[in-house]
């Protein structure tokens, strides 16, 4: 199945939910179940399990494998566990961009970084809120995460990319340029160690044994998302620990609205469908703590003309300081166009409904890749006019205070300077003058979620109590803490590996 | 079997584990006691309770008293119970401001405001992360608020003063100019109705009963604080319910330091020293969401100086516009002076030690209040220099750099305009020349905590779950969501005001 046919049956769910009306507390519709199907928050070891390992990963991303792979070879029985018809998680559909400092490939390429600097990047990014230590562990420990997925897994990283926020190119891109370069080559590798991977298997809740430690999960096998009925118990045990890298909650629209509640069901996400929050909500409900979760990330850059991360976002980002962005409801400018992310994020969410940004041909044909415009123009996210009034009455801007608002748009560029917001008018950018235009539609997704679960160092993960939980590690974006207050492109495969390899290693040292 | 039943099962585990000395598991150790005393997180009901009452409130500052006072006035038997030896928590060090809108002394001063303004105001204060419902809640209730602090409890209310990011005059401050023109007033209705006040005595845990419904608590009597060994333990029944108005976290180092690491114990406090949050991990480790914990407010205009809030703030707010501030490391300005309290906060912290800001003799008489400026050079946290040298020497600023530096400030003041920060400098404001010098030092303190506890407007408490906790309550800092990123200036109190008196109000209708 599909991203998108699994997408569309879940908007089915959502939509049965809504219709019954079975919305309680705030406004919320129900993260897990349905509102009537109340089941306990965790439960007592089973008089039979119906599955033993040693270790026991839930999801399969970056980390999961990662997790897996290092019990695995510390001579653990590893399992992963899969919700989805698929595994990969959000992983299989990342950029495959690999932040990592100090590599041999950028001392090839001259470029001169350190784990300090890329600690020095990841804690402005983030605001300073980040964990430093988590920060620091995984900056130190990205050179070796990126050589042990080169030379254990056998990914193959080809090119250098420069992501903005870092102090310099440290972004290793698979050959493939999508994190399936790296996640391919971690199942084949799991399959050679005879790593079982379990699809279509969703965790339930934690069992917790009678010394109050982690000792394996409830799950639901034969699973098919997002139906919760779907499939039958299973309880599995977990003899040392559980290891925990089930993503972020970037597709739960009723816990991300509990932190952030601008974003409503009116927010896609770029994320595959699966990213929901229910297993770290199991965890919270078995005492883990959670930090950060109100820092949601959002994509300005999206159109919702499209699905998923499309095209638009890179005809968009390339076309800033070249065209302006407007709101068609006002036929003005609103925010400085080459602000981050938040910034316009922000604004755009608070206009309340799209945008547009437009580019004269002198600036698409100079600025935007022609693959991602034919892509563009094809799929309709991305419109092509003869004229500006024809490009305002495709967009229902009234073409009057439209074209005094070009104006003043073209009288900044031609002195390089914008007095209004301080958008940075690129040397070489000239008035949007030169027909056909070109314009698209933008309104944010939701990208990444920063919050999550405490962990400390050693990936354990941290209770209400302020103590490591026996028996439980997380790894990956179901933690928080590590990239504080924004997540640094390309930061997301470093944490993955470093803390899901560290996750694995400890989990396998427990005794069973 | 409901969840909350399946939690006491698992509470009453929990009880067999804490007799067989199985201490360590799940966030079962307490944050709350030393850490050989290993205790769990939630109690079951004990085979006899040492009181008994129908709403049990913890906390004394305006939610807990007002919530009491509620509850009483509807008919059930209320009891307060306080840790410190004083009622009156952080609320009876209050500016004594309580925010309202379109109340009578707006009316009579001529000033026009309504919910919808003080909503929009608190809204954008929050960078929209405010839940919605519950700020409305506060706005819309707040005149009611007042009203009843005034005719019911008996506080006089008897000047309207502004803060910064309200649209309109809507603070209305009590006749003495403190919290506890209304704690007091509070107090004394609480007496004349048959209030039960405890003062020392301790929240430990919440006693869940085999319904899944929070019974009551654990407490300690006789508790000295901090000594968490002092007093005995005793169980207190809530027939109704417990209503949590414990207060923020601003001296809880190790949690504040989750949720902002930056906020290390080199930060002190403006709150009372009770103001730590093991009240509110209790209720999450009994099942309850926490909120927004991240947002820590900062007042960036305190001095390390002198303790508590002191009268630096008022020379500093009064100050800037007028003086430059200095990083005395680097004879520098760092920040425009009249940004708003996070921007010059986090600016602050990122230099990691005091810095200072200055006036000469016209700036200081002109703006500072005689009465602060006097008892801040009693306490030496202000200090008079007849030149600018004896001011750079007495702080250890390069004094070279520092008149370079002071000639440029003053060359911006001149043209009243700081094309470097940005600093707002008002149209009377003077170069800094004229002698005497006075000057402060600045390093903020923890302020207040906007996150915590998720609840409705009904002031229940949501679990982990989404779900409503039952039997459980909350109002005042103690919650979250209710101001979002930023609280205002004087929302407090009718935050507390109105949510305590509709957590006890509910409370009140439980079946006992």
């Amino acid at each position: 199945m599909t991203d998108r046919e699994e997408r569309s049956k879940k908007v089915t769910r959502r939509n049965f939910l809504k219709a019954t009306g079975g919305a309680a507390a705030l406004g919320m519709l129900g993260g897990i179940v349905g509102p009537t199907e109340a089941f306990a928050a965790t439960a007592g070891v089973p008089k039979k399990w119906d599955q033993t390992c040693d270790v026991l990963v839930v999801g399969s991303g970056f980390a999961g494998f990662a997790a897996a792979l290092e019990a695995k070879s510390a001579g653990a029985d590893a399992v992963i566990i899969e919700k989805m018809p698929l595994y990969g998680g959000n992983s299989i559909i990342n950029g495959g961009d690999f932040g990592a400092a100090g590599t041999q490939m950028q001392k090839e390429m001259g470029v001169e970084d350190s784990p300090e600097l890329m600690l020095k990047d990841m804690l402005k990014a983030g605001a300073y809120l980040n964990h430093v230590e988590l920060a620091k562990t995984v900056a130190y420990g990205s050179k070796d995460a990126l050589e042990w997925s080169t030379n254990f897994c056998g990914a193959k990283f080809t090119r250098l990319n420069f992501h903005g926020g870092h102090s310099v190119r440290r972004s290793h891109q698979t050959e493939n340029a999508s994190g399936s370069g790296l996640i391919g080559k971690m199942m084949s590798k799991s399959k050679e160690l005879g790593i079982k991977v379990m699809l279509r298997t969703k965790m339930v809740r934690f069992v917790v044994d009678k010394n109050g430690r982690i000792a394996g999960i409830e799950a639901r096998t034969g699973y098919s998302f997002p139906d919760e009925k779907s499939g039958k118990p299973a309880f599995i045990r977990a003899r040392k620990a559980v290891v925990l890298t089930s993503g972020g909650f970037s597709y739960d629209v009723a816990l991300r609205q509990v932190h952030d509640p601008r974003l409503t069901d009116r927010f896609d996400s770029t994320n595959h469908s699966g990213a929901t929050g229910e297993a770290l909500l199991a965890a919270c409900q078995a005492g883990a703590m959670d930090v950060q979760m109100d820092w949601i990330q959002l994509g300005p850059w999206t159109s919702p003309d499209e699905k998923g991360f499309g095209v638009v976002p890179l005809f968009c980002e390339r076309l800033v300081g070249f065209g302006p962005m407007l709101n068609p409801a006002t036929a003005k400018r609103f925010i400085k166009e080459t602000g981050d992310r938040k910034v316009r994020a922000d604004a755009i969410v608070l206009i309340g409904h799209p945008v547009v940004i437009l580019g004269d041909s002198y600036a698409v044909q100079k600025q935007v890749v022609p693959a991602a415009l034919e892509k563009g123009l094809a799929n309709g996210a991305i419109k092509k006019f003869d004229t500006l009034e024809a490009l305002a009455r495709a967009y229902d801007i009234a073409f009057g205070p439209f074209m005094e608002e070009i104006n003043k748009w073209n009288s900044y560029v031609e002195k390089k300077k914008d007095p209004e917001f301080d958008c940075m008018i690129f040397p070489d950018a000239r008035p949007t003058a030169a027909p056909p235009f070109y314009a698209a539609r933008l309104w944010p997704r939701v990208h990444h979620t920063m919050g999550g679960l405490v962990i400390n160092k050693e990936a354990q993960v941290i209770g209400f109590d302020m103590k490591p939980i026996k028996g439980l590690y997380a790894a990956g974006e179901v933690t928080g803490g590590v990239h504080g207050a924004v997540r640094l492109g390309s930061v997301a495969m470093a944490d993955c590996v470093v803390f899901g390899r560290i996750a694995g290693t400890n989990a396998a040292k427990e005794k069973a």
